[in-house]
């Protein structure tokens, strides 16, 4: 089965105390679809601007991702700048150009309305919502989010929450939703908001999931070098729904083991900038990362 | 068999955003032999004051932790008193005495001198140097340490690091140690440094081993409350310890699950102030979390 996935299609240029990268494919949307894309057939809901460059049509058509959902808008692409420290954990935005993104609204092709594995990726909540109003049956729906949401859009997203099998967000994140430093006191909090799967990412520490089955602590690959991580939650969060939409089995059976699937997706994204590295990527070589950890976690 | 540890026997006065607890039994060697307790016979090497107060001897007896290397020496007790703020994960030290500690030598009774389990817990490294002086043939010998021993006495820590099997630190002390941020690099930096075992402790986020089976990811269980960390660490490596010494096979069969037990005996220590949760576990309660945790890592 196919994973629905919207977000934003961005232009990324990204600073690292090593490097400087501008104008690189980015944004929650092509990271997702691009990790989803090992695992089953992506349709991507987006908007992009007149000057978004060709060659990164090309990446998604070379991912087989479905682009019947994606708007060509008159406009600038989305585009964000960031720096990142010396130790990769902390970075700061050096600046946000919105463009078409402003006014962007999803609208979705009549073929991804019975879609029935969604990912509402990083993206405005109204927006998240409104994919939501577009769609039939959906039978999982995980949402993702950030700081920023939480901030300017709360109501909305507490709205949401409501709407949506599962939840996706950062520690840091998770302590702003719910004002409690303690993850599984937060994670208890957040199911009471709505979602019946919480998974609260840590970045290099792993993540861990709290849903009917219980806590699952999932393994973070052991990475040597990180050269870029941004995009590595929305490659976890892709690659999670990918595997999720096409294994066999209930969300609970196959559930841990496609966010250990995300979670490698997610190591060769840092592994280059932009989506350098994941683009690289075969299906062979996530594997190999999932039989290391399973043999890195096994006491 | 059992464990010999050497390290701190102290009082320590902890301040919590909660609660404040003067004079509590603390120190690495109590709350590492507590901690192995559970699973050997504990040989205890340490100096306190004449002010040490019965009941903590008997709390160590109740543990059945053999005190023939315990000398009992004229002054006060080594006195620690700490502070933490609101997240638990930051602390601060208000006061050191250092009393008897200042001018303590370990001695080893004969009967200790034959140890094959040897845990070199935290405290200076020449006092670690002169424990190892004295063993005639040990089989697998642990140390610990902390950042003061990485400023104030680095050339006989890596002297030590020479001498050991086994080498734990915390991620701050071995970016430290290292100069080197990434985890999984430095890592391989302390290996070059001597010890063919290296563990290092992320906290709440668990522990990674780096061993010539390779890396294992150990989890920390989940924790809803943390009422005091203050010895968690040693309780970890105490509890691994202890478990080394009597689990049958070799280390390399046993040492990851011997740190997952180390990694519940520690999330007890942490539901407590100083001692007063490990010290009301029992061996089932220990092995029921060890079960918990293999369901909540299996995939």
């Amino acid at each position: 089965m196919s994973v629905l996935i919207v977000g934003t299609t961005a232009l990324d240029s990204i600073k690292t105390p090593a490097k400087e990268n501008p104008r690189l494919l980015g944004g929650s949307a092509s990271h997702a679809a691009v990790a989803a894309s090992f695992f089953s057939p992506v349709q991507l809901v987006g908007g992009v601007g007149e000057d978004f460059p060709s060659k990164y049509l090309a990446l998604y058509r070379k991912h087989g991702i479905d682009l019947a959902g994606l708007q060509i808008l008159p406009g600038k692409t989305f585009h964000w700048s960031g720096e990142y420290e010396v130790n990769m954990n902390n970075r700061r935005t050096l600046a946000t150009e919105l463009g078409v993104i402003e006014t962007f609204t999803p609208k979705l092709p009549a073929a991804y309305q019975n879609a029935a594995f969604v990912l509402l990726g990083n993206i405005a909540p109204a927006l998240q919502h409104s994919v939501l109003d577009q769609l039939k049956r959906p039978k999982f729906v995980v949402a993702d989010s950030m700081d920023l949401w939480l901030n300017i859009a709360l109501p909305s997203l507490l709205k949401l929450l409501k709407r949506i099998d599962g939840f996706v967000l950062n520690d840091s994140e998770a302590a702003l939703l719910t004002q409690e430093d303690n993850i599984f006191v937060a994670l208890k909090k957040i199911h009471r908001l709505g979602p019946k799967y919480v998974i609260i990412k840590k970045g290099s520490h792993g993540s861990i999931l709290s849903a009917p089955k219980g806590i699952f602590i999932c393994p973070a690959y052991p990475l040597h070098t990180v050269e870029d991580p941004t995009g590595a939650g929305d490659s976890f969060v892709g690659g999670m729904m990918g595997y999720l939409a096409t294994a066999k089995g209930t969300i609970d059976a196959k559930i841990r083991r496609a966010m250990v699937y995300g979670s490698v997706t997610a190591s060769f994204c840092c592994e280059g900038f932009g989506l350098t590295a994941t683009t690289r990527t075969q299906r062979a070589a996530i594997e190999k990362r999932v039989k290391e950890l399973e043999t890195m976690t096994r006491f």
